[in-house]
């Protein structure tokens, strides 16, 4: 590994999906910093079809939380900061800007909903691992979840029906004790890789 | 960002998509050593849906470049490496063993298979990402492309049809000259995240 020991622990040996966080606030900036570094993560096309709303206000906080299943509900409440990360399924709208080599890539998804919708989903899961491997670049501790109500909480947020909400994350700083749980079992090598 | 700078190089801001790699091989020992840093990224109720072909015969390579798009054969004939990455759909019967804080999590996704088969894809996307990033961190060179016809492509390798191919990865080292192109633009901060 070219990576140093001490990378490889801050972005996944000693990261853990966390929990319990210190009071102390994540600031725009600090966000501005993680986005920064992980907008240059590839994407199919240079598509880049996450969209992340970064929850402030009580008022926000409050219509996410009815969304999230009920195991999630007061891990949201511990969190100084929450993002809801979503797939814009009208990503192809940018695409003359961000993939000139291919001038037809727009219609081209304009006239294929069923693969445009596939590939922000999948590119949005691409970018939400990039998001979460930069909090963590950051210094920051993330706790993503999958658990929520899909369908209403991108209705609750993105009204006009163009966003599908892929993960919501809390983020923050590790509290020193209860902050995450045990690390859970990982598939062997030989359990995920053939040779073919 | 308490990542070093050089490591922020290494593994987004000098990266890129790699077309063109020099002859050295990339052993499975290699690969082993990024399976063994990536197993770490977190997926869904700790799934881990992702499954890895390397392909290294030049009778599966054939077969490979025969479902690629155009565009992409080419690519593939010049990579020391190629991986197909694909989602396990039945990623769940592991469930007891990877999840057991839930034991109703397979029984769930037995039942639900349009939302076993979209959490298999959105999470080996996450694990499509952190493989990248392994990759790199490994000083290893990646070139991951999306256009293949997923379905023949699945059906070639996992006739089962229990697994949905989400990527194939060219592997190897940039050779000196035209391993890519130039970088393309990125979303702004302010085009990508909102505060509510």
């Amino acid at each position: 590994m070219l990576l140093s020991q001490d990378a490889q622990d801050l972005l996944f040996r000693e990261a853990h999906t966390t929990y319990g966080f210190t009071g102390e606030p994540v600031t725009d900036d600090e966000i501005r910093a993680v986005h920064d570094l992980v907008k240059y993560g590839p994407t199919a096309m240079n598509g880049q079809p996450l969209r992340v709303l970064l929850v402030r206000s009580d008022e926000a906080r409050e219509r996410l939380t009815a969304h999230m299943a009920p195991g999630n509900k007061p891990k949201i409440g511990k969190a100084p900061l929450v993002a809801i990360l979503a797939a814009d399924l009208d990503f192809h709208h940018e695409l003359p800007r961000l993939f000139p080599a291919n001038p037809n890539a727009r219609d081209g998804f304009e006239r294929d909903e069923a693969g445009r919708v596939a590939s922000a989903k999948f590119n949005a899961g691409l970018q939400t691992a990039y998001f979460i491997v930069g909090l963590r670049a950051a210094g920051l501790a993330a706790g993503p979840m999958g658990g929520f109500d899909a369908d209403g909480l991108s209705k609750e947020f993105f009204p006009q029906g163009d966003h599908h909400a892929v993960a919501v994350v809390n983020i923050g700083r590790h509290a020193e004790s209860d902050s995450h749980y045990p690390r859970q079992h990982r598939l062997s090598y030989d359990e995920v890789v053939t040779v073919v």
